[in-house]
């Protein structure tokens, strides 16, 4: 069996660690031949997704074409869908998460729960004035499409900011969407896996911790209650059915005091779901897999208590990994997972996933060997503070 | 950090699985372009490891040499030394993987418990009926280098026919080395990992099911008793320090009625502890990397109370892995690893490992998957049969 991966980044690669283990080739089209995932690929197109002679070049070599992002052509996809070839998941679904307005449309008109929003399209007019009183100030402004780890995400305090965003949104031509701030008392993850023939799984639910919009850990289950863990899955469930997903999804979660709103999806492995590899018994990897070529899905049951996994970031003074290293595996519960990226300010280079009995312990134990490799400690992430 | 392998076969590939999750480059060194490591590797030399050039080609490409197999030229190997790359295990580590006679005789002089034997070498004459006699017929005769997989291993019953073997065995400069046929109680397997600066952890001691002199399943902990695992743990130390291997070792070792007695040595990763990928902290082929790199060793603890490993075997009908994956992966707590083999009858083709509280249903459920797979139960493991 092959697989195509649109993307060369580090869930590729780690896609390719569980394909192996299957049996599977994989082909990438990346963008760059220094892409986290061609160290490891012995077939690589080298291109873009906004190219159609690229991407069928990559079509004709597989069996079926999945991601490793959303930063995709969806015409091109639907074309390539058309004339035959297995796109999983479909460009329909991916719609949803690469547009995050047509996403707040349709699951809005679900009945999912998600902040109050209003779309500003380019060519349109709108009094963000009147907009942004009725959705209280301050007002986040997203991009529709092509943002991600914060990126594309404003937040805007009055009529004037508003107004500058939205015309470099639409001097861009990007919608722009116009969200409600929500008080967040915590922020959620939730994973499943859907495969062409129905087969539909769900890992436990997770608790992350984002700082200036990256993702900087994962705690199962952190603060996430048996009642709320209930609630957040069945509205993972109900997305998975409005988007009809093959593959795995995030569905990231905000709690409020007014319950659970969802904040956008992602339709691949998820940094909030890296914990899986070692912390349950089918990695969010190998359930990709699987669903795209619609097989069976693995078990989705944790492995341990309490699991924690740490992003592992560059910091603002050079460091070379490889001399982190060997005090970052005398953690001998730890397990670090680097990408074969070289270490740059605030680049996303790896993360350490610890599995436990205890809650706070696993959570040292990750960030312990986070720093070893020299990941700065956020302020705002006081209880792991060395 | 880059590691060099000699040899392109499954437990290459496996532990280039594990260097990807470590951002470590691994360059092979396959006989065939199709072996099965080389799907998964950017860097592949195609050569022979009796070639002194293709040795050198490789040394010059990474920090380190280690093994997918044995099959490999002592001389050449300690020359790479001498002149200063980092060959681990150390050739004269490898000797005792490599030579059963040196195996024999080193240990023996240690006090290790072994089956008696006698070295009968090229151009020396030997009564061989004296010495069957005195070993007890039939004995057991083995080439001292070259063999694997039970080949290589004879037992006769008669001075007529020890003679024929040894003639033959001499005709190839091949030591013969005679040994009692001991009683087998069962098959163990102790798995070690060292590294240069003396980090040393053991792995559970694990029953193994042998069927024709190939390992068809791996119990973890089978029928070994605490007291049995001791004493195997124990040997396996003396041996790791005896010939003060680096890297991974597997000491294969047989329960007789007058105690444990050692059967031969591997240093590498090894078919009995493939159960550790899904079975325990670390993996053995984490291990053997980190061991190689002198990095610091990961836990060997069980993640669960029982483990069973299976080997999926080609059988003697024509059989498509891919007809037979949908099925293997209904078992949701299967951990199916396969290597990239086309099915040829006998040849081994991959392996499922389960996990879980009760030692006969993980047993009954890797076979489950292994059989949908197409493997052939023998007639000799009864407990499984569908």
């Amino acid at each position: 069996m092959r697989v195509g991966i649109v993307g060369g980044g580090q869930l590729a690669r780690m896609m390719m660690e569980s394909a192996s283990a299957l049996g599977i080739q994989c082909v990438l089209l990346a963008e760059s031949e220094s892409d986290a995932a061609t160290q490891f690929c012995t077939e690589v197109i080298i291109g873009s997704p906004h190219d159609p002679t690229a991407m069928q070049s990559l079509a004709d070599r597989c069996d079926v074409v999945t991601f490793d992002h959303e930063l995709v052509d969806l015409e091109i996809l639907a074309e390539l869908a058309a004339s035959g070839t297995l796109v999983r998941p479909r460009p329909t679904s991916l719609l949803f998460a690469v547009d995050k307005a047509a996403m707040r449309v349709t699951l809005g008109a679900s009945g999912l729960p998600m902040p109050r929003f209003v779309l500003v399209e380019p060519g349109t007019d709108a009094d963000l004035g009147a907009l942004g009183d009725d959705l209280g100030w301050p007002v986040v402004i997203k991009a529709a499409r092509g943002g991600y780890d914060g990126r594309g995400v404003y937040i805007v305090d009055d009529p004037n900011e508003a107004a500058r965003v939205v015309a470099e949104l639409h001097a861009h031509n990007t919608t722009a969407l116009l969200e409600e701030r929500v008080v967040i008392i915590s922020e959620l993850a939730a994973l499943v896996a859907r495969n062409p023939s129905g087969d539909f799984v769900t890992w436990p639910v997770v608790e992350t911790a984002q700082v200036g919009g990256v993702c900087r850990e994962v705690l199962v289950p952190g603060s996430v209650s048996p009642e709320l863990e209930a609630r957040a899955r069945s509205i993972a469930e109900r997305v998975a059915d409005v988007v009809g997903v093959e593959g795995v999804m995030a569905v990231e979660l905000f709690e409020t005091s007014e319950g659970l709103v969802i904040n956008e999806l992602a339709m691949r492995p998820h940094n909030s779901g890296h914990w899986t590899q070692d912390g349950s018994v089918t990695s969010q990897f190998q359930n990709h897999l699987r669903s795209v070529l619609d097989l069976p899905l693995g078990s989705t049951e944790m492995t341990a208590a309490h699991v924690a996994s740490v992003n592992v970031f560059g910091s603002d003074t050079p460091f070379d990994l490889d001399d982190g290293l060997p005090t970052a595996l005398l953690n001998a519960e730890a397990h670090v997972h680097l990408y074969g990226k070289s270490s740059r300010p605030g680049r996303k280079l790896g993360h350490v996933t610890a599995t436990g009995a205890d809650a706070l312990e696993v959570r040292r134990q990750a960030w312990k060997s986070a720093i070893a490799l020299g990941t700065p400690v956020p302020d705002q992430i006081r209880e792991v503070q060395p």
